[in-house]
């Protein structure tokens, strides 16, 4: 992947080179309107209010509103658009079977010419996990830090997608994408190199806040940067747009170094027993605690799971993780060590059923072996809808014999976003003239929408957003302007699939809960000939009593009530499928699927 | 349903009388010895080591350890089998479509003549939802308290059991079942008629916490019975078995009675607003809560989903709720009120997808439309595996403009169960010599084992259960004496299903996750005639290319290569299936269920 570093202006630029810069990489007509927009964010009174006669910004969210998952807002204004994220969402029991779910992203694809960039916030799935399938439909540069990058080229190496433009950006740099002046700006996060942006449009500054908590003693790295975020509301925020994942808990997040803290005490009070932690590959700065702690306790580290192994790569390669260079053992190795001197970093937290801890939870994970000397210390919490699956983890774990630390018990996590007392802070600091939360199921975004309400902002300013709504900030102010083509696309196997996925979703649920009755008739001529053939599965009879015979009559009395030689087959298979499904429904009070076959001959 | 008294000796009762009575309903060989045990139980010493040469006493698991529902435990002794409760548990997305899942009782229907009565602690459908099913196969007295009772009659009468013996009991009575004298014990719990047991045998008293938490300012009734547990305790406990449900949770569970103080305020902070409470139907004591806030806030109550009605109904009938006479309306009715003079009661606090919160929040409940002007309350917290379903509900309450008032903002819900001081103060007031920890998933079996060690018992005297386990309880201790026929008897429709229920989910799996695939011939006199047909459903193709060509070379591929005329449509079938999951799955890297389909002519 080709990493690209002219789009990298720095803050000392002058506004001249800016200029120039911009020019070379959009349509001459619109230059002069958009720089005076662009100019214009450093005098406050002016910015506050937008520019009269400056063309409106459109905010379109393609994803991550009235949900928790793949993140996706394009900004549009005139000829330039960028997009803020492409994550993705992994499936759940509404759409069993699928890979992954990323937004549909038609909108963006009939108004390629315009994207000038994918900047994203920081290198989780929800936010880089659609990537790739975007990429494969648009060529568009995709600028991030460096962690994020590396995250997304494991995915891009994956697709075999080359050729892809990268520009890595650092916290405090500036990058001009069209009309719009994006300021990278440090945040706090459960992964390394997370940024929010403050971007300059033709109608004032619009800060998104990415996914950030406020962490003054955060493992490594800096603090969120809390005075550049106060100098931008200072000077003037038309628009906020902020995250509200945990709006629901009050309070501060504590810090990640919090972790550390437990995490020690856990070494030392379990120093004969073999230590193995699950928690998230990408929380890197949690892996450089463990792995710090492995060394102060003497351990070698052995990493387990596929993911882990790629992060950790990743993360070194690039200076995110610093391992002492003999730390690390291969996790087939580690037999020749005692308990003692291990610790495995494992991937699972989740309970995720093809995971490394999952696997060691069910005994048939090659390389480790539960026991009764294992200490097994899940650093994570359960996102919502992962209870069962961890807990059985868990469940299984204690069934080896093993002993289990985990959230409920220990303060071994601590969340990477803001609570409601941080939110606060931000939006204080910002003042901005309108909000829109983001991030967050409707409850979470009607929460949010409060709270910025508690401090002062006017419910009309405020706009609760939906996927699919293009929003227009202009001079007069914050207003639904419509809707564009929007919705998931779902990825199985190789292909993706658009229109037809709800089909099969409705066909996968009705399978599941009902099962399946297979009806085959043979037709030859305009007539039915020989005996029905029935097959069912996924259907529970009553197998004290043998319906086939009274089963076959439904259907012999269905074809011979229809006159083939007048109608059509399809017809046919209508009238055998409403004969059975009654019968079944009187019978057993169920509605299995009813296939009927035709095999004309 | 007939209630028995005859069953029911008072405290005040003669050893002579329970001898009488005993010697009436059980083999005369083995009296002598089983009275010693009964008598016993009064002498300390003599008790706590159980009497040597009295028979063991055998505690059978069939449901309800290494998992939160279907409890059932049988207490066996010589010639009589006792049963403690007879639960149901609710299917998961691993018996998709299935009703409801109750213990297989092979073990009990073969012991059939041995089976004295089955006692219940409780109304709770994981104590009380597989009455109807254990009934329909064993004529058995089932003894409970007065709510117990009148909602295990409801079970009967949608099941159409009647003839059913029942007997009534209250805290305090002691009744004897065969060798067993169960005492009855108050205990505090979500529901109104908890009950512990402590249960006299000839191995000494076993008591059965059943599920509780103590609370000394209920709403109703009276707090937990601690004196009584207390002087058992000092009497002798050779074997304790403790519920585990909240043993993760550290301090102490709150009253009851502080829900009322939350719902209290949020009744004078909501008074022009109408109001809609979801909680569970069977606590009724917050629904005494409840009606008592309507009638100080001068509100109707309209009561909203069967259950609630059912219950409310029972429990009023039994006078275990008090309502004023004019207070109630039907939820028809609410129309005729101002918002600020109604309340609605509803069921659905779990996001059940039937009920009628949900109803409500997807706008098709036909009696109650939600908008701007409602609060609606959520008493109660999600139970493990609901998160999702109930967030939706939320989700889309807010939609409707509601405002919405549930745990994670507010302090309206109190768990039913005792959390870890709670533990701590009842086994140190029974003090047992064995301990069985039961009602939990492994995990909290796991951890309250480790805290009954904490507090002193030697590990070698607890055992953690699984169900089909048979632990002895002798004059020598306790240990696990093998194991009976236990499992899930899975409930769909009318039927009840056993033995092929596990090759039924597979196939409802299979099929949600990857689809199917129909392919039907016809064969006619050993060879096959016309074109093979071809049908799928919840199968995901790359709908860009047109792969029907190809499938139908497979299959006819497959089909000639088999020389019928040599082997059987059988192994024709396996050929065809053979084929084309190689082919689908080179191709689409998914394995839908494929099913061949053989129409003979």
């Amino acid at each position: 992947m080709e990493k690209e570093k002219q789009f990298k202006p720095t803050k000392a630029e002058t506004p001249q080179k800016r200029r120039r810069e911009r020019n070379a990489a959009a349509p001459k007509q619109q230059r002069s309107k958009r720089e005076q927009g662009v100019r214009e964010h450093t005098e406050r009174p002016r910015a506050k209010n937008g520019k009269r006669g400056a063309k409106p910004v459109k905010i379109i969210f393609l994803g991550g509103v009235g949900e928790i998952g793949k993140n996706m807002t394009a900004l549009e204004c005139g000829e330039d658009i960028i997009i803020i994220d492409a994550g993705a969402i992994f499936p759940t029991e509404e759409t069993p079977g699928f890979d992954l779910i990323v937004p549909d992203i038609t909108y963006l694809v009939e108004n390629a010419k315009k994207i000038r960039g994918l900047i994203l916030t920081h290198g989780h799935e929800d936010h880089i996990g659609g990537v790739p399938y975007l990429l494969k439909e648009l060529k568009v540069p995709v600028i991030g830090t460096k962690l994020t990058l590396a995250l997304v080229d494991n995915k891009l190496r994956e697709h075999r997608l080359n050729d892809v433009k990268e520009i890595t950006v650092t916290p405090g740099q500036t990058i001009q994408l069209g009309c719009f002046r994006v300021k990278c700006v440090n945040v706090n996060h459960s992964i390394a190199g997370s940024l929010a942006f403050a971007i300059t449009t033709p109608q004032g500054v619009i800060f998104h806040s990415g996914d950030y908590k406020i962490d003054l003693t955060p493992v490594a790295g800096e603090p969120i940067d809390l005075k550049t975020i106060s100098d931008t509301g200072s000077a003037g925020v038309r628009l906020y747009m902020g995250e509200s994942t945990n709006i629901e808990r009050a309070g501060f997040t504590m810090s990640e170094t919090v972790v550390g803290t437990t995490l020690d005490r856990l070494f030392a009070e379990n120093v004969r027993r073999r230590l193995i932690i699950a928690t998230f590959a990408s929380n890197v700065h949690r892996l450089q605690q463990i792995i710090g702690l492995a060394v102060k306790y003497k351990r070698k580290v052995a990493l387990s799971g596929r993911s882990m192994l790629n992060v950790v790569e990743a993360a070194e390669k690039i200076g995110e993780i610093t391992i002492p260079s003999d730390v690390l053992v291969d996790v087939t190795k580690i037999k020749n060590f005692r308990d003692s001197e291990i610790l495995i970093v494992s991937t699972g937290s989740q309970g995720e059923p093809m995971s490394a801890l999952t696997r060691m939870a069910n005994g048939d994970n090659a390389a480790v072996t539960v026991g009764n000397n294992d200490t097994v210390i899940i650093s994570a919490s359960p996102i919502p809808g992962n209870e069962k699956l961890i807990y059985r983890v868990i469940n299984n774990l204690y069934r080896k014999g093993a002993d289990v630390v985990y959230e409920s018990l220990e303060n071994i996590h601590v969340s990477g976003h803001a609570c409601r007392e941080e939110h606060k802070i931000m939006h204080n600091l910002l003042k901005p003239d309108y909000f829109i939360p983001v991030h967050g199921e409707f409850r979470h975004l009607k929460k949010h929408a409060q709270l910025a309400e508690e401090l002062g902002m006017e419910e009309h300013k405020i706009i609760i957003p939906d996927i699919g709504n293009c929003i227009e900030l202009t001079s007069k102010g914050l207003r639904l302007a419509g809707n564009v083509t929007s919705g998931s696309r779902l990825i199985d196997g190789e292909g993706i699939e658009d229109e037809k996925a709800s089909v099969v979703i409705d066909d996968r649920r009705q399978l599941s809960e009902e099962g399946l009755f297979i009806v085959s008739v043979a037709v030859s001529h305009g007539e039915v000939i020989g005996e029905p053939a029935i097959n069912s599965r996924g259907f529970v009879f009553d197998f004290h009593r043998d319906y086939t015979r009274e089963i076959r009559d439904v259907i012999n009395r269905a074809i011979e009530s229809y006159d083939l030689s007048r109608g059509t087959v399809d017809e046919l298979k209508k009238v055998i499928k409403r004969a059975l499904r009654n019968y079944l429904l009187k019978k057993t009070k169920q509605s299995p699927m009813v296939v009927p076959v035709v095999v004309e001959l």
